[in-house]
Parts: C-alpha cells; structure tokens; sequence
C-alpha cells in the first residue's frame, strides 16, 4: 500500500522535468509543471472570491495540485498549438491511465475523477480551476513582458479567442486577461 | 484588491529560485522550494491516513502550500545546518511580515495564521504536515542514491536524530524513514 503510493510520488516527481512555454516570473527560464502546479493551486486559493459561483475551494486546489501530472507521459501541450490538441486528449487518457493505475485503486479513482472533472469543465469548482489556470499563463506572460508570446509569434486577439472560456469559471479574471494584453499590446509587447 | 494580491503571486513566484539541498527524483539539479512545496502538497494528500490523529487534509495541504514562501527572503535553512538554524525564526518572522502583507489583510492573516500553525508543530495538523515536510526529503535522497546525503556528508544517525519528532506527526512515516535510510547504509548510500 504504502510501497504503491511511493511509487507513483517518485514517479510524480518528474512532473518538474517538463517544460511549459512559459516563463518564470523572474525570467531566467521556462518554467516547469510541478512549480505552475504549486503556483496556480496558490493562487486558486488566494483568487476564490471571483469565481463566478461559490465553489469548494479545497477541491480546486486538489484538482489544480493532479491537473498537470498526465503530462508526464503526455508532454505539455501548447494551448496555441491547434495540431497537437486535436490528439491531445487520446494521449493524456492514456497517461493517466497508467500514472493514477501506480496508486491504490480508491486513489487511482479519486485522482482520475479529480482530473475528469478537470477536464469536462461541468462543476463550478472545474470551471474556476481552469478559469485560474488560464489566468497565472497569461499573468505570467504579461509579468514577463511578453516573453512566451513574443517568442511563439501569438498575438491579442489569439490570447482572447482561446481564453474567452475564462469568463465561465470567473468574469472578474476574464476582464483582468482583456485589461492586461490590452496593457502588454500598448507597450509592444504583444502584438494585436 | 486584486491588485495586491496579484503583486503578492507575481512575488511568490520567485519560490522556484529558492534552491534546496536535495536533487529532483531524476537527479540533474537540485530541486527548488515551488516544485518542492507541489510534491509535498500532493503527498500529503495521499498519504493522510498514515497521520497518527484524524486530520483536516485541506488544512495540511493548504498549510503546505504556504509553508515555505518566506524562503524568498529568509533562504532555505538547510536541516543539518545547526548555525543557520539559529538565526531561521527571525529571518523568517520578518519575511512573512513582507510577504504575507502584500496581500489584503484578511488574506495577510489568514496566511501568517497558516505559516504560524505549522511553525508551531501544535495541532494534528501541523505534526503531520511536518512528518510529510521531513518524510520526501529523505524520500527524495533515497530515490537519488543518498545524492544530497552525500554531498553534505550527512549519516544516518544524523538524519534519524534531526527527524526523529516525525514520529510526532505519523509513526507509520518515521518507521519509514528508518527503513529507507537502513537500506540506503546498506547500499552504501548513506554513512552510518
């Protein structure tokens, strides 16, 4: 039992070795899906007051803290990049497969439907995770002066065509997204 | 409002360059205190029933979360290292007064409440969230080979003696500890 859980945390660990595309607020480098997973499961917590619905706070952030472990196996897969999320889906299936299948079968199941949730974006809580989520990318872009999105070539109206389902999980983050690229397109760094 | 709680996620952020004294499970670098503080937080979650008394997960996780964010100014204090320790509580003390008031002040205190209850190791809570703290960097020394054990020439009988009170927060995770760090002597991974 014990031997299982260790297992799959040791093999969770690993989450710090992919790459996301974009960077650390102090900009040295990319960053890595274990320090996003702990920093947007801070700001779930910190931000709750602007989900559009009351939400269970505990449970985003449990939902927030599994969201990314599929990309273990699945690698990240850039939201800009339409190609590579038509397969995105089968590929993360399969990964959690066998990622969750390392623990104790009620943990196995509590993790999956943790991460289904997540990703139907049905629930309250999975829309203000994914509203969260959306937002510490584009925060940390804008914080950056634009490094990831000059660097991909992505532009405003691109940030706001993909991000316009923030608004479902949090109206207030959805108008802090429009304000800041409207800012980081002002001081050129973000193109229209 | 959201102003200030933004300027305090974009400062929490510089967690990830807050570098610890043991490797990531794949052992290329040493691991930092976000991608840390997400290990940790997810451990706990798993590992909750190993907690001598009935715990309140969300708290431990929360907890966790929050716990090494005053690293940002006060450094992280390696364990062994008995002159650095003495200085740890007010080095720290001042960082969560710049930190944490960053945020709105009910945020502030909610956080420096959180910080103060794991500090304190007095609740159920913040003994087992203490135990997991002290359980994955051993656990993380055992997957890497003693890695960081050697490196700072650390023995068994030292890493028993400095994390002896886990057995406070969870005897099944202390015995645990005992038994990796036996193997590790055995494997001469670890010096006696």
């Amino acid at each position: 039992m014990l031997e299982d859980q260790i297992a799959f945390l040791v093999e969770a660990d690993k989450l710090n070795t992919v790459l996301r595309r974009n960077y650390t607020v102090t900009a040295d480098r990319r960053e890595n899906s274990a320090e996003h997973s702990w920093h947007v499961a801070l700001t779930a917590m910190l931000l709750a007051e602007y989900s559009n619905e009351p939400v269970n706070v505990d449970r985003v952030v449990r939902m927030l803290l599994v969201h990314d472990i599929v990309e273990i196996d699945a690698g990240d897969t850039f939201i800009y990049d339409s190609v590579a999320n038509t397969s995105k889906e089968a590929r993360e299936q399969e990964a959690a497969k066998r990622l969750f299948g390392l623990l104790p079968e009620s943990q196995a199941n509590e993790l999956h439907e943790l991460w289904d949730e997540f990703e139907a974006r049905a629930t309250p809580e999975a829309k203000f995770a994914e509203a969260v989520d959306r937002f510490v990318a584009v925060l940390h872009n804008y914080a950056t002066h634009g490094r990831g999105w000059k660097e991909n070539g992505i532009t405003r109206s691109r940030v706001l065509a993909v991000n316009e389902r923030v608004a479902e999980g949090s109206k207030t983050l959805w108008a802090k997204i429009q304000e800041m690229t409207q800012e980081a397109v002002n001081q050129r760094e973000l193109a229209e």
